[in-house]
């Protein structure tokens, strides 16, 4: 049994998971993150389900070694593609962040109408409508895939740039149409873009950004377990990736809305080792 | 030693190399392909020189199962870090797409200014500028990093697209400004955009299609070896891809300009199998 002061290890594909450990740090002062991105395979939002669910036991695999008390799945591709695969199967509690976006978006909706906006993967998998049917079946779900959304965030882009606010319109257009009162920002990078979504969609439509959610649910997780790290000093968080580990650092602090120190490279032998010797084991 | 009949293999870290593969067939279209698509772990253009290092290392060692006769990567990011690395080392005859791309443009150019567009890791490695230097030192080079281009084109944009339209004004403007007057297309992706470059270059701007040309450098290779295969009938190409092998297929056709027939998956465990064993007999 993992101590309130184990601490909490969160992994995405990439960077856009740091807008979940950027609310766990707001939510959870006393709280030390672990985070690994995995930038060697990034993006995970166009791969079929089948790899992505390989990826992300890879991704923890690597993480129990830190002993966390709680894995968040900071990546909306892996939770959705993943987690129900490999829930029951991890020792630690795993959390993910479709299903606290799903729930706040259905707390909040008053029309009954809810917009989802996700890479190609989030969307065809169809977990934030399944989500959202589990818990309301009369709601209406229009989705949509935006796959130009990240790579305009990764290259520094702004909801003030004209190129961000082209694509914006042409991707929220059918939310808009479909009249929805409620948009799920179902993609750990479009909290970026969060002013640029609120302009085109209109102030009387409210944003889920799943990251705060994601962190909100970690928060209930810990306090119903008694496990809450109290506020300490001379916290420190750790960061991997599996590639370009100053590029890492130097995007992330977007992303995390401070610097991140040092940030370490896992040599991805060590993910596909353990993988080649599963893989050994079964033949 | 390896037949005139033996198949000519290429890689690409996912769709781009089908635009090599296309121009193959115009211009040898007696020879057999073999072509994989890394769709795993595609895109290599923003990863480091390392880890495009070893993807490649992989990546030829599946091809060398099929015993082909030249092995082409028909990806720029994968030229640029990786082969020089890998040269000598491959009992095959390897070609990439930077050289025949820069030599081109050096023999078109008449004042002298060259532009290069291509992935964040295909301009910081920096290999056209090294390749244009060693063919003319003279030549003013103007490179620009376009990640954007890539999304756009796999999201079935074209070049009439409003958005496309917009990304490549703002992309070409240093070219436009500096006065090139010859512009290289350094990513395998960027030929399906050539009519939206050449209408915001100008048509007094030549476009170097380096699919194009590599196509050429392997019919140069095969003609000085003696090793052309005879235009024969009932040929049959093979694809491979390392995820998603459907929507390989259905988003290729676009890249090959006919359907690709069937594509295999390839077990990405293959490939990392062949690391784990490297990377266990060096310990």
């Amino acid at each position: 049994m993992s101590s309130r002061l184990n601490p909490i290890a969160v992994f995405d594909s990439g960077l856009g998971g740091l807008t979940v450990v950027r609310q766990l740090m707001r939510r959870l002062p006393g709280e030390r993150i672990i985070y690994f991105g995995d930038t060697a395979r990034v993006p995970y939002g166009i791969k079929s389900a089948e790899t992505v669910t390989r990826f992300a036991e890879e991704d923890i695999e690597f993480l129990q070694g830190f002993a966390p008390k709680l894995i968040i799945a900071a990546c909306n591709t892996a939770s959705a593609a993943a987690l129900p695969r490999l829930d029951g199967k991890c020792a630690v509690p795993l959390c993910g962040v479709v299903k606290p976006g799903a729930k706040a978006a259905v707390r909040k909706t008053r029309n009954g109408r809810i917009g989802v906006i996700g890479t190609e993967a989030t969307v065809e998998s169809g977990s934030y409508r399944r989500c959202i049917a589990d818990l309301n079946s009369d709601i209406k779900i229009v989705a949509r895939a935006c796959p130009l959304l990240v790579p305009l965030v990764e290259e520094g882009r702004t909801s003030g740039d004209p190129i961000v606010r082209a694509v914006l319109k042409e991707y929220l257009r059918p939310l808009k149409e479909a009249g929805v009162d409620t948009v799920v920002l179902g993609c750990t990078h479009y909290p970026l873009l969060k002013p640029g979504i609120r302009k085109v969609m209109g102030s009387g439509v409210q944003i889920v950004d799943s990251a705060r959610e994601t962190a909100q649910e970690a928060a209930d997780i810990l306090v119903d377990s008694g496990r809450v790290a109290p506020a300490r000093a001379g916290l420190r968080h750790r960061f991997f990736a599996s590639d370009h580990p100053e590029r890492f650092a130097r995007l992330g602090r977007r992303f995390l809305g401070r610097e991140l120190g040092q940030v370490r490279l896992v040599q991805p032998e060590l993910l596909n080792g353990c993988l080649a010797l599963r893989v050994a084991k079964k033949a």
